[in-house]
């Protein structure tokens, strides 16, 4: 029984290495080599997909060439000249009423789920992701692509992928656990919004770059970067006074990656409706907490 | 043979979670699944850890008590009002004004690694760190902590641990495409700004919370939020006329975590120094991509 008990790991290890063949096999001719990498994302996903883990899109990834971060020389690689840097400073005063009145601006912001259909000028978008485009990002490699869709066919296209996915993460993949969670926000896996608002912007975090001699290039801490420039997008939605939700819809990077006609480099990190709220729109009755729930000072 | 093409993925989900359970059962006690997770993110560690991955800190993690996604119900687990929510709406031409002067604001944002040892209000730091907190989470779990640092010995610490273990890193973890990508920045391991900065300040994910019964509380998506807040710190930073520069300190989180005397649930995302420039602060004369490189509009 001792013995069975050591050997078991390495039992279940072969077991499911002969299983997973046999499962790669029974697929049918045209899959690619990555379906293991699908199938093991798969299974993860079902475990909990929702924590720390990457919206998966594991597709159509081109793996030839070498993963190894190959030395590359290219324009944009020479050494950069340095140059003075002396940026606006306010008297003490002033930083203060700034700090609390830009804190009073976006404790304002909440996640609205009700969008107005009312057309909102295009020039305040594009400064709104150009904003955004401003954020830091691992040895300034601005790994961010913004798909910006007001196309009503694409946006109910987008909404047709989204809830057809949602509905199958609610029924079996979430948990109960999860469902009960979303349920508090009165979530549920309809989204009207995908057609109503005026744009939804679909972020893009870009895995690699591609150089112009068609090798990779490295985007250290891609995610997070692209996560900032999220954060610095929903500020300057605030600023203007328009809304937005942020949803990470789970399982559907692929699709609309493909439907939005994006390269197999980029993969979507988040989707964002954005427009005026609507006129009857409601929002949880949240509470934030205090400064001293969230920061300890040393 | 047809009938068993098409049993075969059937079967093949059978045998995993049969093998599944088998090899959840031979672990030994005290050792949690996340055993397994834990060798496998290590194991991953050592090939590109810089790509989107996070930043290690799988020390002493107390796993016992359950890994599942257990259904528990607590005070902020009740079904909550929801109210009518009608934020300041502004004309489309201050809406546009205010979308430009934004950007520019956002626009003249640098990572700076040159900070003056002034003093700056510590009322200005709350601020900041409140504003930070308005970020969604993930079903509103807010999973952050920020960790100020003002005192100097404290500070003094916190540089020893990170400048040895990136001096490490740069010689020997990084390879030489990641130390020349950094080179062009003229960035190093030699990092004074840790003790030059009025303060530090160290941005912890929570991986999970802790509920009043001692139970976990999952935190959805812990590190795209918490990112996202770090976006909307490094707006409230530079709203008032302070720099920082965004780090991520490689290895240095359990320490870091140890000193700071943070729970295990804790790990460290991102350690920004904050306080005005220096009056000599130079930095990289780097452009920013333009509009049509990072959007795209459908």
């Amino acid at each position: 029984m001792a013995l069975l008990s050591v050997l078991t790991p390495a039992l279940a290890l072969v077991l499911c290495m002969v299983v997973g063949f046999l499962f790669l096999k029974s697929r049918a001719p045209g899959t690619s080599p990555q379906g293991a990498g699908q199938a093991k994302a798969a299974s993860e996903k079902e475990f909990r997909p929702w924590v720390d883990q990457d919206l998966q899109d594991d597709t159509e990834i081109t793996t030839g060439g070498g993963d190894k971060d190959e030395w590359v020389e290219s324009d944009d690689e020479k050494d950069l000249a340095h140059v003075p840097y002396s940026p606006q400073r306010y008297p003490e005063e002033t930083m203060l009423q700034r700090s609390k009145d830009f804190y009073s601006l976006m404790n304002q912001r909440r996640s609205v789920r009700f969008i107005s259909p009312e057309p909102v000028p295009r020039e305040v978008i594009d400064n709104v992701i150009l904003t955004a485009g401003t954020a830091p990002s691992g040895a300034h490699t601005e790994p961010w692509t913004f798909v910006v869709v007001s196309d009503p066919e694409t946006k109910h296209q987008i909404r047709l992928i989204v809830e057809e996915e949602e509905e199958v993460n609610y029924r079996q993949r979430m948990g109960d656990k999860w469902v009960h969670d979303l349920a508090r926000l009165r979530t549920n896996w309809i989204k009207e919004y995908l057609d109503v608002a005026p744009y939804l912007i679909l972020v893009f975090k870009q895995v690699h770059g591609i150089l112009p001699n068609g090798k990779k290039k490295t985007h250290y801490y891609n995610e997070i970067s692209v996560s900032i420039s999220c954060g610095i997008l929903l500020a300057a939605l605030q600023n203007v006074g328009l809304v937005t939700v942020t949803s990470t819809p789970l399982n559907c990077g692929p699709q609309l990656r493909l439907l939005l006609k994006r390269p197999t480099n980029e993969k979507l990190l988040m989707l964002l409706p954005v427009g005026y709220p609507a006129a009857d729109a409601t929002v949880p009755d949240l509470k934030r907490k205090h400064l001293d729930g969230i920061m300890v000072a040393i």
